[in-house]
């Protein structure tokens, strides 16, 4: 299936490519050539053998998604025909004893969850990278907005006065939180690798030495355990992308409730035509922005009803983690590109605002915006830089 | 992004051909050709305009799905430019005033609603043509295995005998029942022809007789009322997709669990290898029915919360459904071609039932199936055949 | 744990009372005495000694939930201390071979699947008034509206005209097939008889007759199949109530845009006020609506997840459903009661309406509402009666 | 709606308690306690003022729920009518200018927000401390039986050795985790005041040493900036709970399933009986944890889907996480107490081990157990004191 017709306006054209079948068998491939390496470092495979292997990764990430794929519903997993696959390259380039060394102590598994690691991180890259330049958007509105009056509406009523700069404020502090978090849980992304039983067992004495060289030859941490059937990990990544696509949803769905005809207080500075309405002026990127953070909660719940695997491993609910961890991944990154659109160029009508705003209540001192510029102050001298 | 590399193992190989991007085009174009018939019926269009438009969307049909989709971010949905390129291609061939009766009365979501609905109905063709061939291996296994004895096992602890037909014909009458409401949904998915408000303006007063046109040329159902912002439509789909998955997940899990090496009463035909151990043989068909299965529940979580669409059009809450009723149509689809690979050529080993069953408690008398074979002669007999 | 404190928020008043510890209590009671009655009419207990159980139920009904709870513990269910006490009742009154009749041919799930259904059609009951009164006040709404201009709002953009009389229907039509749709699942909830391993076995041949009766006595259905580990009845209530629940966000939604400070086109009878803020005017009603709505669809995937139970009975998803079942009934009751109240007295503005269209674009016709009478007066038409 | 009666299935009894609804009353007086006595820190109330407030909420206490209920119907929350109580008893208690010093300077949102931090804090004292139970127990079976051979299952197929230690050290590692994050999470929960538009006006310019001062006197921390309609703070306690509640599902799952009357290796220390088999033996603990569990990843998703909150505050979300979070944080709680009756007192049974080991393949050698000692030893040397 390729889904590529929605990739634009759910702004996942740049993060799918980051989680598409190439990278997903590039990263595999990188996780052969590492645990190779890393059994080099370890003294357990000669460094002229694990250079072969490296050598025939290189080969095999020429595979045919779609071979892979129909070679891999056998075993369950694509692993197993890319390991195949990888040891006739390596024979036929260095004999039997050089296969042997091909994959040495590890499980699907280990290969795997390391490969979605590594992809993971890849694409949260370029999540972070668009909650950033969001969060840039919105410390520039707040500084120029510091004190732009508009009406605060409560439960969507008009309620008392505030600045557009403070709105700003709030919306780019739980940005500025949510990419923190992001980096955070980036950094600790660690690499898989417990052995078919999750013994370390054909690694043994050496496997920690081995788990340890491989994390550090891709660049990913060392976990705190083997985690084939503690999916915390998973998880903890989970929850981070929620909470960030909430946090896009929450600014999205501002811009398109202060952009209705009704209240004309932002315009986006590229709106959407209609195909049978001339005159219409949407917020689309905002609006694209909520359906693809609307997908997180479903995928969310996804993850954690995969968290509790039976036994060593999970019989359906590790592989349950594929598509919604990719799915998640996919869309809180498109709602971040959709939302840094609509940011980028976004018009405040500073006299709409006002004249909105002086049609509350007489009973209400609509210069009375209270602490709204010391919270853009605040926020802006704790911003991260 | 192409996501072909899971397609295998989640059995989506064939359900997601009928959900790929020329899938969702073709749809759109089927839906732009019969809105033309269909007005050319109702005398708003003149026939030979009518077949230009139906020729003209043979040719935008080969619009790259990128290219589309490209396009498609200014306005939030493909159908924007995709009715752009068909006037423009109509408008070469037939002239401007042709050009012109492209789209008529229509909005995109007009299209694209319907051209889903076009999606749904063939991707459910081939998820229930695999849930039946699921209850017909179900049958087969209850008319075979009505008389063999095994132990019940209630909260997985062994509790009184039944026999192993008593137990298909448990799996079978929720099959049947799952691929009785999948027609049913199917048969009454329906049109979508509201106009840009909802209120059919443009082609008024014809508007109710090009919708039943509209419908007749494209074999789906007249609505009951326009759904623009009513998604019972989608709701009802949803939810006889997640109870459908739930029953595959539900025989898939008792395959996998009696499948266990601790119990040993069934067996796949062809169970699935190991990375790692040579002597695995997992039930690998059925484990990954569960895996696919298991993204349901999420996604109908998803598609209800979107069900709430703001006025006239959601804001967001219309195009978070696109993805989620894709993935749902999917994997929904891949458990079923799973299930029907475990299903198909599973080994009973009456044997070892035998062997398990004696080894219940003295207390319990193992010859009292009680009315097993009777719930198996009601089965069969109140099949749909 | 009561919680009774946000009971007049969310308007679970009265649901509650059909979902709280007496009525199950009660529900397992009179599934206890009709289970003795059937048994009597099947000929398996003689006729006194079923009166006596039934006479021992009302006894046992005083039980104290609290004592329940915790006797309740140890087996993990709580119709294990309910017949352990029932039995000591009818033991006292009427001797041991009367209480060897108590419970006969039943397992737990029995009894408690059956009460939940009693309990399930009682709440329907009450949720099914209280859709039905939103109904009927949508249909009056429309009736007085069918010609009151007003915007179609899409993307939350003004586009064209309708009337408030469409949108009314539009809301009307969907809540009556929500409506119908619970009517028709409450009319199916079925009783369960299964016995310990779902074979009937104790009350064997006459199992079949037994559980005829049991449904005749309690005035539920007679279930297609024995459905202890096949949840499609469950799957099937929790969709309908997450589509109820939808289509009362929806509407709610609606109310709620439309009554927002910068529209002005609908004002709450009693709209709410606030702690701090004299002048507001919440529409309260519609807004926790919306709050009891969008507790549904995480309950629908908590039940969809949990409706694949293991073998013969499920080892903690048949447990996961109580919670989640009776939440939903109890929210989406809710949401149906505040709508209720919301609708209840709702007050139309039609100068604001038309001051508000009038602002649209000048490309736009404001007199044409196309066929905006023709969709009140085919809702009015079809509208159950 | 009492709702005791599964309390003690799924072990909720105890934290049950600190969610009820008096401990949610009692929570919204301390807050209001906190604040006047705040203001009286900042110079904004005189002290003998702020005293009276406080005794006042203790008069208050005692509102009845039911009443309270009812009389929050009317503005949607209950901190309206019990501000309106407490306004009464401090003016008849102190005169009218004292009674104007009640709620000063807030909204409902910050006493609701901030009372239900209270009582999320209090509850969590409760769930931490059952988790920390479940961690001790699995730490004591990892040491005892570190070197107790049994079979490794994965996809739950036997594979090769390993140890019960290392199985027993897998699960404690991930209850630490889950505690150590509870506990973190749980120290950073904070008050909130923002006041009516979340711009502290009435406060102004004391607001922030008011703001600090409430959390002193709560014993809460300062939050990052006003929250009511950033909920990070939120959906990061959802995110803590959902992992919890998965790893306590996870080892609950273990447990059912290495007590499977097939498989014979664990044995609950007082197994559940049946209401009909007098010879079962039910890990049901085990069960009804996981039961409990399974509430979690739909309530978590309720969670995230709200907390995209309108403008200045949530017509519809704000509310409804209240009975989603209430609702998590009880069965997560009881997750935890079920989980700690299972474990507690846990039976193993090393020969079954022994002989469902010696069953594996020919081709494994049973004795090589890896390095699952050494998963015990670092798992115990990194355990937290």
């Amino acid at each position: 299936m390729t889904s590529e017709v929605f990739d634009g306006v759910f702004g996942t054209t740049a993060v799918s490519a980051a989680l598409d079948d190439a990278a997903i068998i590039d990263a595999m491939c990188e996780a052969e050539t590492a645990l190779a390496r890393a059994c080099a470092r370890a003294g357990l495979v000669e460094l002229p053998v694990a250079l072969e292997i490296g050598a025939a990764c290189e080969e095999v990430r020429s595979l045919a998604a779609g071979e892979l794929s129909r070679r891999a519903a056998g075993g369950g997993n694509p692993v197993i025909p890319l390991v195949a696959e990888l040891r006739a390259v390596v024979e036929r380039r260095a004999g039997s004893d050089a296969a042997a060394a091909v994959h040495l102590g590890a499980t699907s598994q280990d290969i795997l969850d390391t490969a979605l690691m590594l992809v993971a991180s890849r694409a949260l890259g370029i999540v972070v990278a668009d909650v950033g330049d969001c969060a840039t958007s919105t410390a520039a509105l707040a500084h120029a907005h510091r004190n732009t009056p508009m009406a605060a509406r409560t439960l969507l009523q008009r309620a008392l006065p505030t600045t557009f700069g403070a709105v700003a404020a709030g919306w780019g502090s739980a940005l500025d939180a949510a990419a923190d978090k992001l980096r955070s849980v980036r950094s600790e992304l660690p690499v898989q690798l417990g052995g078919a039983a999750g013994t370390l067992s054909v690694l043994h004495p050496k496997g920690w030495e081995v788990q340890s060289a491989f994390a550090d030859e891709l660049d990913l941490a060392v976990p705190a355990a083997i985690w084939h059937n503690d999916r915390t990990v998973i998880t903890a990544l989970a929850g981070a992308l929620g909470t960030c696509a909430a946090t896009l949803a929450k600014v999205a769905t501002d811009i398109v409730l202060l952009a209705q005809s009704d209240v004309g207080e932002l315009r986006e500075g590229e709106p959407g035509g209609s195909s049978a309405m001339a005159h219409k002026q949407n917020p689309i990127a905002a609006i694209t922005a909520r359906g693809a953070a609307m997908q997180a909660p479903g995928l969310v719940a996804t993850l954690l009803s995969a968290a509790a695997p039976e036994l060593q491993r999970g019989a359906g609910s590790w592989h349950a983690e594929w598509p919604a961890l990719l799915a998640l991944l996919r869309y809180s990154g498109g709602a971040a590109s959709r939302l840094r659109s609509s940011l980028n160029g976004l018009q405040v009508v500073p006299e709409t605002m006002s004249a909105n705003l002086a049609a509350l209540s007489d009973d209400v001192d609509i210069a009375d915006t209270g602490a709204a510029g010391e919270i853009v102050d605040r926020y802006l001298e704790r911003r991260p830089r």
